[in-house]
């Protein structure tokens, strides 16, 4: 069967809530969801709305979802089979929140915000202007938040994913991905939030481009498994990538340092076109941090790849190629 | 001018040591390189020849070449043209060394060693099996070392990567990419070589496909930047991904015990079909490990990716990508 479900939300992991609608194996559901700030985020807002966020309406989950006949030890098959934005979506820098919020960054380069981006989205694209550039991302939309309850009594943050997935934040969980979750509690109790257009590997400053969307979503499920945490099948991966990278590589003895030099690398190369705040929410939404290697003792690599084919100004786009026109002297 | 330098090799960082080519801004040279154990390891070698590996004999570096002109302040700007391969290259775990040589791993998983695995090398493409199973890995050759002489003095270690670049084992440096190094030393002293064919993006086992290049060049030189670390252009990234991945999320409040979570789930998968130590390898030079994020407090999510186009049995893919068919009950 097909269903529509309306963005009936909580936002705490609690597997006492009763459940908002039950779907049977094999159905497909299209979910509306909210975007992460309830609401408080729209697309007229501007810095001031960041001021005065509640913080205990972050993560509104439509959900839960009834799974009838789930029990524990069985897994939820979710196919992603389609997402629709409403034509808008939102990053921001909140202080005290994201990768480099604890770092004593070097003046003048002051990442604390608070920082609002609004994006226009149209034709899956999304668009907005950092400094004097255009830029313009391709979206991908996913679920940052999709996850069953937890086996735990009680009502639990939604912020860490944990085994029930949950917030993962992980950008290829996107159409034409299957997401495999174990199931902890008779009747699965699904719930989908947190909803995103675009990412970065890393959504280094905490945001992504934030939307609400509609989710379309087949759930299949499959008797007695036993998987003990989230597993997923893609074959967006190589769409997702970019035909042109500069990348700068984090070098160092801990992962967390050379993640953090490597997005620091290439926040100082956007930061000649853009407040340095912007250039984090930049690279929150389009950089990838990959693991070049953890064998090479004692020195590891995580190196940020900076996609090129992003900026709409051809000027722009080459000086940043020729590298040597970027990095300081 | 267009040159070929043959691989007369040393195995340190050593400022004092005298080039062995002089090139100018502008040339091209075609370099030879060894493979990482200098001819300890030929196309007919075993499992044995491991046991005996002198281990003062790794990383043979064809150099240093010097470039006439370059001074401390300035960068090289270093263009990959071409690579030729030999029709074969190899991988191996080597004991007590790897991302996974300290786990106290569930038995019976053994992913000790030693083990070597040898690849025949046909039109771009690498063929080994694994188990039973048939496994073709598209080459896009990079040199795991490239490297300018360091400014200390002495004799240095060429396992880790540093400022100079040096072991970087980063996989996008192949045909196309431009690779920026900060001079240090007069004439700049670069030196290359273990080369690779494939790698995953971690290079967790500790070995890529290992295999002796002939590495086709442009040096430019750039002069008084003031770059302090090496930075890179790709434009392979897309190219390089695969059209289908099955991908296991590392979940944990460190990104390394997040890197062996995520390593390990894909571990046992491969298990099903082939030794763990064989599994170890295959990871190590398919598998990517993405940081997924690093801002939701405080479980971060590093997640590995396994290709499902290497699988030449179109059998054990479809049953791989039917996820729940290989996790274990």
């Amino acid at each position: 069967m097909q269903y529509t479900i309306h963005a009936k939300t909580h936002n705490k992991w609690d597997s006492s809530l009763p459940p908002i609608f039950s779907i049977s194996d094999g159905d497909i559901i299209t979910v509306e969801t909210k975007e992460a700030s309830d609401g408080q985020i729209s697309p007229s807002s501007t810095d001031r709305e960041l001021y005065n966020l509640d913080f205990d309406r972050i993560h509104p989950l439509t959900g839960p979802i009834e799974i009838r006949g789930a029990e524990p030890g069985d897994v939820l098959e979710i196919e992603f089979i389609d997402f629709k934005d409403k034509g808008w979506g939102w990053t921001a820098v909140i202080p005290g929140f994201g990768f480099l919020s604890d770092e004593q960054y070097t003046a003048p380069i002051d990442l604390k915000g608070p920082s609002l981006k609004i994006w226009n989205v149209k034709n899956n694209n999304a668009y907005a202007k950092f400094g004097e550039i255009e830029v313009k991302i391709p979206t991908y939309p996913f679920p940052g938040v999709i996850g069953v309850a937890l086996p735990q009594r009680g009502k639990l943050s939604t912020i860490p994913p944990r085994e029930n997935g949950g917030n993962m934040d992980i950008k290829h969980l996107t159409k034409g991905s299957k997401l495999y979750l174990p199931v902890f509690i008779n009747g699965g109790l699904l719930s989908i939030g947190d909803t995103h257009l675009a990412q970065g590997d890393g959504e280094v400053c905490g945001t992504a481009i934030e939307a609400p969307l509609e989710v379309t979503m087949k759930i299949r499920l499959i008797k007695n498994i036993g998987l003990t945490q989230p597993i997923f099948y893609s074959n967006k991966v190589k769409d997702m990538e970019f035909n042109e990278y500069i990348a700068y590589p984090g070098i160092d003895s801990n992962l967390w340092v050379a993640s953090k030099k490597a997005i620091k690398g290439i926040i100082s190369i956007l930061s000649k076109y853009m407040a340095p705040v912007e250039a984090y929410m930049l690279a929150s939404v389009a950089v990838n941090l990959r693991v070049s290697q953890v064998v090479d003792v004692p020195n590891w690599i995580v190196t940020a790849y900076l996609p090129l084919d992003i900026f709409e100004n051809d000027t722009v786009k080459n000086e940043i190629k020729e590298i040597t026109r970027v990095v300081s002297p």
